[in-house]
Order: C-alpha cells, then structure tokens, then sequence
C-alpha cells in the first residue's frame, strides 16, 4: 500500500515537471525574459514566507504556501490565461477544473482530494489564505512591471483603471501591502 | 517600522529574482533544457509536500518547506557546483556564507538570522528536517537523469559508485525511498 502511494507519487512528481513549460506573459524583474509557472509560483512562495506578517487575519501560513505552490499546476492542461485578456475570463472554468481531476487525480485517493480542495478553495478566493495567496499573486507582477517602466501593461496596452481594479485584491489580504 | 521592514523585505524579494538565472548541470525530464535554481526549488517544494508522509523521523514540514525554499540562494553569488565536481567540493564554502549573509542581510534583521539559520541546518545536515530536505534534493536529480537515459551521469562520466554514495543520502531521510 505504502509502495502503491509511493509509486503514485513519483508518477505525479515526473507529470508537474510540464508546469516549467508553461510561459506567462510577464517578464522577469528588469528582463525580456518570460517567466515560466514553476518559477513564478516558488516566487509567490518566498514571498509568502516573508510577508506573512503583514496578513489583516492570523493566517494559516502553511495552507496557503500549498495554494501558492500548486495554484497554476492546472495550467499544464489549460494554458495561462492573460488576467488582463477581454475575450476570455480568468476565472475557474470547467477547462481547469477537468485539469485539475486528471493531474490531482495522478495522487493516491486522500492527497488527490485534499489538493483539488485546496485549489478550490484558492479560486474562490473567499478564505483568509485564499485571500493573502491571491494577493500575492497580484503583487509579484506589480513589482515586475514597475521595475520594467509599465512592462506587459504597455505591452498590451492595459489601460490603468483596469490594472487598478484587478490589483485592489492585493488588499483583501492585506491593507498595508 | 512596519513601513521599514516592508521595504527591506520588497527589496529581498526583487533580489532573489536572480536565482531563475542559476543554471543547474540537470536537465528537466525527457529534456535538454537544462534546470534552473527557481525551477528546482518549486518542485523540491512540491515533493516535500507529497512526500512527506514517507519520512523515517516526525518532522516539521514547514521547517523543511523553508530550507528547500532558500537553500540555493546562495548560488545567486556563488553559482551552481556541480555535486560530482572533483576540484571543488560541494560543502558549505565561505564563499557561500558571505553570500548568505548578503543576500539574506537584505530582510529586518531577525528575519535575516532566521533564514541564514535555517541555511545553514540544511547545509550541515544533521537535524530530521536537514536529512530529509536533502533527501529531496537528491532525489529530485535522480528521477531526471533516470528520464534521460543516464543525463549529466553520462555527459560528464560520473562513475557508478560515485552515484551510489551520494545518493545514499536519501536514505537518511527515509528509508522507503
């Protein structure tokens, strides 16, 4: 039994591997390099371990380093949708949620279920950890495009309205970031 | 103060930006892209989470979380040693250590000890958490080179028993593995 999970595991370990194929339309700090998810979502990561202490809410710091660390695994199957793209809405469509059963689904019974929950719960965006994850989610491509003077913003010619609606999440989870 | 630390911390987290710079001698799966420290660092995350069940020793897996998270920052000034390198040893070098202390330094001070602490348990290897985040780290390379037929074990003539001690180090993590 033990070997059976184990042996489940590793087959999803090797399968995430496709996540740092996956481009997102930002740039690496100062860069016309295009970040890739895997390297994106370590950053949230970090930046998760250090701004914890700025929550509004006492959060449970390690649920949302497991929503931040597995948050875009679902993209291996369904690509990146630009948050700023008009014709299709960033939200959690049936798309991502059939990716998110095939990839979770790769992991013994009880692991599967508990890491579909917590993307879920991540995409609602309603909890206190949901909230200060997807706030720094928000907030790496902020810094990003400020340090590349209006970055994919100018790139795509997102009008500031609009990057302020969407950055007002950063926020929810915290008044001081 | 808060204001302060905040900007201290802001600072860190463009800082570690660097790492998805740092290129690793190992290729991502069935690949010839080599990996990079950001890319290795996610899914060394990842396996800990996975795999943390499988630990020989009660560990704190957010303790563990955190050394895989930095354990590499160091290579953003002191570059990527190659583990079978004959010339130079892959040890805690005082190279590494003024990086550490740069790098880290950046964050308010007890944030900066705690990290350079965390560090350096990893590097000595001697608690559970140290054991078994190193395991990760062995692993991970294993499971790559095992996809490409061989990989860096190959390119650069590493012989057999070479591999077999430095993978023992698994062991002392979890047996199972």
């Amino acid at each position: 039994m033990q070997i059976d999970n184990l042996l489940k595991q590793i087959n999803f370990i090797k399968e995430i591997d496709k996540l740092k194929y996956v481009q997102r339309k930002t740039k690496l700090f100062n860069s016309d390099r295009n970040e890739n998810d895997a390297e994106h979502s370590w950053h949230l990561a970090m930046m998760t371990i250090v701004l914890a202490e700025h929550s509004d809410q006492k959060i449970d710091v390690m649920k949302v380093l497991k929503m931040v660390l597995i948050h875009d695994i679902v993209e291996i199957d369904a690509g990146d949708t630009f948050i700023y793209d008009t014709a299709k809405n960033h939200t959690n469509t049936d798309e991502e949620l059939i990716a998110a059963q095939r990839i979770f689904g790769l992991l013994p019974k009880e692991q599967a279920e508990e890491f579909i929950g917590i993307w879920q719960e991540f995409e609602e965006g309603i909890t206190d950890e949901a909230k200060f994850a997807r706030s720094m989610d928000r907030l790496e491509p902020l810094l990003q495009n400020t340090s590349t003077n209006g970055g994919t913003w100018k790139e795509f010619k997102v009008p500031y309205q609009k990057v302020y609606d969407k950055k007002k999440a950063i926020k929810n989870g915290s008044s001081l970031l």
